[in-house]
């Protein structure tokens, strides 16, 4: 049995959550407060980070090790491509969501907003809130620049790259910050992200005290 | 032909130095003051970062996908393995340092009394330069009690993983924030690193401003 310490609304969980749904793996999952950094939890994972993967007695951390151990691992359904100049996209693109997008929107804008409250951190910085909400407009315009020739992120077919990004969107999605008017051609990929089986769990996450708006769930948003 | 735009003191950029310089790749080097973001650079990387590497007519950057990518199109000689889980370990390991070592340390170190003077950003800070100087000892011993049950970081032969980190601890090595003393096996093993034909150019970087101490040179440090 394979188990994943995990939270709701963290875009590198998500990402693993998506990545074993369609591969079709079954999986536990487990909330792990992992802020709270027990020593059990720990012991699990030096680097004190979700998602943590078991697999039988192995633990493995690191959202993009992970992610590619599961390609290799579980070749069916692949989620990269087998040309190298586009599995060099495909891992360029999920850099760009986990290093860069992360620390311009997702840090400045869901830790901010729902993090710091979860993790008793104080109020959000608004300064931060302010530039991650003028960042992610840039992320998005380049998001429809690569949709204009390419049907998905990457290349012409769905990879980990689109799970990647689809990850953070969806956890700022659940707080209202994305902007899905902007481009006819973002909101048209996401629809076809978020209509996949897979990511029916994802919109199924309910966080206390954040409760989601109601476009959130739906297909048709 | 090609060329690698970096800078002589960065982890990422001496990562694909090395990457490539074990596989025999030749490569023209020019060095980009990326932190001035000059139009024509920006243009090559929208991220505005080093490395960026030029393929032809090809740009990449991002230096975990172009080390992948190297690995790839140019397979011999191997610095992954073939086992399916011994490559997840060298990514995890590779992850480790270009993300938790480099927030932890690097940027506490190297960016703080290097990267601040060069681009005219002031002074070093104490508290993250103390910080720093604490958080290294604590990679030390991880890379200690790795190689006690190891050859090489990741396993027993030499992987993208042993690049990365001593990518990370040649920088601080040149501006002597690395204990060499602290464990006989991490000295031994970058012992083994430094003495590669792939580390001569490294060692013979000089950044005006910073002389290196002599024993960054020295191969019996």
């Amino acid at each position: 049995m394979i188990r994943l310490y995990h939270v709701p609304l963290s875009p590198f969980c998500r990402k693993v959550r998506l990545t074993l749904a369609e591969k079709r793996i079954e999986v536990e999952l487990v909330e792990e407060r992992y802020w709270e950094q027990s020593p059990e939890f720990l012991r699990r994972n030096p680097a004190g980070k979700v998602p943590v993967l078991k697999v039988e007695s192995r633990l493995m951390s690191e959202s993009q090790a992970i992610c590619e151990w599961l390609e290799e691992a579980y070749p069916a359904p692949a989620l990269m491509p087998r040309d190298v100049d586009a599995r060099y996209e495909v891992r360029r693109l999920c850099n760009w969501f986990d290093d860069k997008f992360h620390d311009e929107v997702t840090s400045k804008l869901l830790y901010e907003r729902v993090n710091r409250k979860m993790q008793g951190t104080g109020y959000p910085d608004s300064r931060n809130v302010k530039f991650g909400a003028t960042r992610i407009k840039y992320h998005l315009d380049y998001m429809a620049w690569l949709l204009e020739q390419r049907r998905w992120l990457a290349g012409d077919s769905m990879t980990l790259a689109d799970f990647a990004a689809a990850a953070h969107l969806s956890c700022l999605d659940y707080i209202s910050d994305v902007d899905w008017d902007r481009h006819a051609a973002v909101k048209d990929w996401y629809a076809k992200i978020k209509s996949r089986p897979s990511f029916r769990p994802l919109l199924a996450d309910y966080v206390p005290g954040f409760p989601p708006p109601r476009h959130y769930v739906n297909l048709d948003f």
